[in-house]
């Protein structure tokens, strides 16, 4: 076993990692379905348990994980195809979809960091009506029923000051949105998964997830309101790339390492450091694309294909 | 005397307008300036009593004016000579400026279009320090009396779904600032003025302010706390332009118009419509910058030479 | 008649400027088309002799114009039927558009600046395919015909020192494509065909042009292959507005001016000054993905519905 | 020793690893100084023979490389001084640098993937001039003498279907500048560099170089006139971090490996990531800002400090 730590914003790489270890986890449960037509891979992991919370070292909730290849890829089709997927599974863990409701939707992260740039760059395409709703009523759009839809960008705190939790905290006390879909890039522990992987949990953000880092939480605890998070691995922690490939390499090729075991001085450097693609930007753009016509035909109150 | 409404942002401009009609204004005092060494004109009007506000069109407060024709040129000696008089202009009117505070600075308006992105721009450079102070104390510069301050750029409706007065109200709430710095893009009666001026006021941010549409005041009543506004003009509107024209034609032209006087068509669809500068860019980047250093070195509380 | 100037790069407006004052024009054809389906009004100035182009002030060459007023809201289908008729029109003006070639495209215009910024975001769009087929062949796409495409964004004097016309012509000297689609923002005359026009036009981009200031030519003349441009008119000078204006009155209302006719004071100002409108970032923003749909259907060597 | 390819753009890092391995190489000379005043300190690799540049795996050249730890960190008086030594250091390459001559400037690179993007950011503060000459002389300066400046920004072949190089040698052509200063984002061998050097050299961009992929030269041999590049690591390639990581395992730690010695599977997968660090955006920020002062210092004739 390695020293190195090995973070993962990804429900479904904990699981796999305990999985190593030995079959059934009390308290977490997996699903896994595999969509013919699409390629698309779903998982739904749902942690049932404090205990099952301790092990995974994740909180109580449901995390779902659409995992499809082709998504790293630059098929306009294919894309809709993946944010109608998106679109079914947010719906099935959106409290009461059927009512009318008020949705804020939060881009975390930082526009200038192209890998943490997912949140923001999702919010720029969003279908946003609260302000049209309130002004002129549904009537403005021809229909009579529809969720009021919000949405901010709290920026990051070397240019705010202010924790993107306290921003929301206060926006939530003044606006009074039923509940928060909240959108940010995630590490991930496998570059395997970088890119083509969007999580979708019912347990928020909170400390130490997503590129960027946010010391409070944005949960139904902290907030007073249900919080959905969806999220994509964009970044692989330095550090960890470095430990994973020491492990691969034990594992694989009988190496003998003599005691006692420490860093390598070079990972103490990687602290502040993480890894990502080349194409990054493209897929930024792309990756955005989809997940903010997941949530436009999710929150649309239009029957899913 | 023209039927078409001449907006302006700038109270020494309504000044002006009304001056025009004949002398003192009961309630409402001017003052005039020069700086000799950097050819700063200052104005200060002081709006005193409800029917000076009425009369002006504009709240009780004070609204010094900052007239800088090198402001429009490409001197960075001079751009620092600025930023110095509105630290100045500033400090006179910050309450209780001796006392450490906690400052929120707003940057309104639309980062996307040029002539309304000043507030964006300026929240760009600023110095923000509330989130080290909070977690390290003010040791972490070496400093033993420092203004905590924070930042946010709401954005526009458009994109958020909400006014950017529930926005700021909402952290406003949760983070409780002392007082607010709110910086905007202003439209101008006069092509003249556009660029070269800077007005700081105590009177907060009103509906028809900026170059962008506020429905709610920024103000001390709808915040709870002081409102210090920085506007520069950036456009005037179409509208006005082309009353302006037509009023300066009548004047000097000996020019008769027979009744009933309408707008022309032309000016119905100009409502929408504003004029700016061909080097908005640029100017925009210039003043942003100006502006930044201003507040920075207001806040700074280090003597000002 | 006025004495402003009156400035406009759409052919349609000379041509009905023109006509006002009777009938036909030597060397000049007009054919004009609506589309019922989609609501397109196309109009076809065709400048066919000197003399034409005299009295026009526009080159010889085919001036398409797509009108459709829908252009200006907010319809993601409708935006699909207008870039398929651009990319018809587009195709009818195309040297040999069932031949091969290499095409390269020209993204004209100032990035930082909204209303100037289409011609950069047009380009951001573009399916782009040059370097992948000189490496790999055609074979990369799974086709055995295509056109090899190239784009180029040459920004602004301010920025680079040159003017784009140089910028452009060193680049077709080393990299000799078979002709050129130049993408501009324009100017017209009128606020009523802002953004919701579109000209295509065989004759370049001559000095005067654009928003922007161009004093060098991009035409078949200066730089060697044919130049087709595609324009959407985004702002008018605002001393045309105020001249316009003017004149509009003078027309309606029995005014009798005293000569000397002279232009207002503030006209001058007006100079560097121009008038768009309020919700120009959105315009740019559907426009620009408009016709960089327009220009992918029309290269694409695939059969038009 | 280790398999892995070890990928740098920096002489100096390729001078330490075969120093490494015992004292002097021939045809290759390295100077050291430090500079007390300000911590900078200066190496100067000059690659002055064949085998030389096949030993260094470098084009024969001088490579100046500046290291500043405290470069890494936001004192804008500091980030003064650094612009000034590299002003100093790129004053003794220029060719004939008392001599008027006219100078573009290359920003590499791509604008929006945030660790690639020093180039164009450079660009953005860049002093040009080259147009204003043209147009009015240098009396538009009230200067007697002047080099002539210009700027490019290539855009990244994704984008443009072509290769920086062909775009850089279609404008040199037509505008013909004296030499070239090219500015690109490098690639490091260790992290402890990333940020904190800067590279001058006399050989121009070779494939390889750069975050980004050229495939072509920008020499002197492929443009025709003298190139000199300026650069700053700001990424490592993941695959190298990785094997370095392992190399300094098996190095320090009496770590035997059996045979056949391959690479992790991992490692493979990282072929198309880099390392970068999580504030990469202020650092790019500060940095093109250092850089775009010290080319303006350097190339405005006046003597330094």
């Amino acid at each position: 076993m390695s020293s190195f730590t090995v973070r993962t914003d990804l429900a479904l790489e904990d699981r796999e990692r305990i999985g190593d270890q030995g079959g059934e986890i009390h308290g977490v449960i997996l699903e896994e379905e595999d969509k013919e037509e699409t390629g698309i891979h779903i998982s739904r992991v749902k942690i049932e348990t404090k205990n099952g919370a301790k092990i995974m070292g994740k909180p109580i909730g449901t995390y779902i994980t659409l995992e499809a290849p082709a998504l790293a890829e630059q098929d306009e089709n294919y894309h809709r195809e993946v944010s109608l997927e998106l679109a079914r599974q947010l719906w099935s863990v959106v409290p009461e979809p059927e009512k009318e409701q008020s949705v804020m939707i939060v881009g975390l992260g930082n526009r200038d960091v192209t890998a943490d740039a997912l949140g923001p760059h999702v919010a720029d395409n969003l279908f946003v009506n609260r302000h049209v709703i309130l002004e002129y009523g549904k009537a403005a759009y021809n229909k009579e029923r529809m969720h009021m839809i919000s949405c901010i960008v709290p920026g990051v705190m070397a240019r705010t000051g202010m924790e993107s939790a306290e921003i929301v905290r206060g926006v939530v006390q003044e606006t009074r949105p039923d509940f928060l879909v909240v959108v940010d890039a995630l590490a991930a522990r496998s570059t395997r998964r970088l890119n083509r992987t969007i999580q979708v949990s019912t347990s928020g953000i909170y400390p130490g997830s997503g590129v960027g880092n946010h010391r409070n939480a944005l949960t139904k605890e902290s907030l007073g309101v249900p919080v959905i998070a969806i999220g994509v691995p964009t970044v692989v922690d330095a550090a960890t790339i470095v430990g994973d490939a020491l492990e691969q390499m034990e594992k694989g090729k009988d190496m003998r390492l003599v005691a006692p075991r420490e860093h390598p001085q070079a990972v103490s450097e990687l602290n502040n450091m993480y890894v990502t693609s080349k194409d990054i930007d493209e897929t930024i753009k792309r990756l955005s694309y989809t997940i903010s016509e997941g949530i436009n035909l999710a929150l649309s109150m239009e029957k899913l294909e």
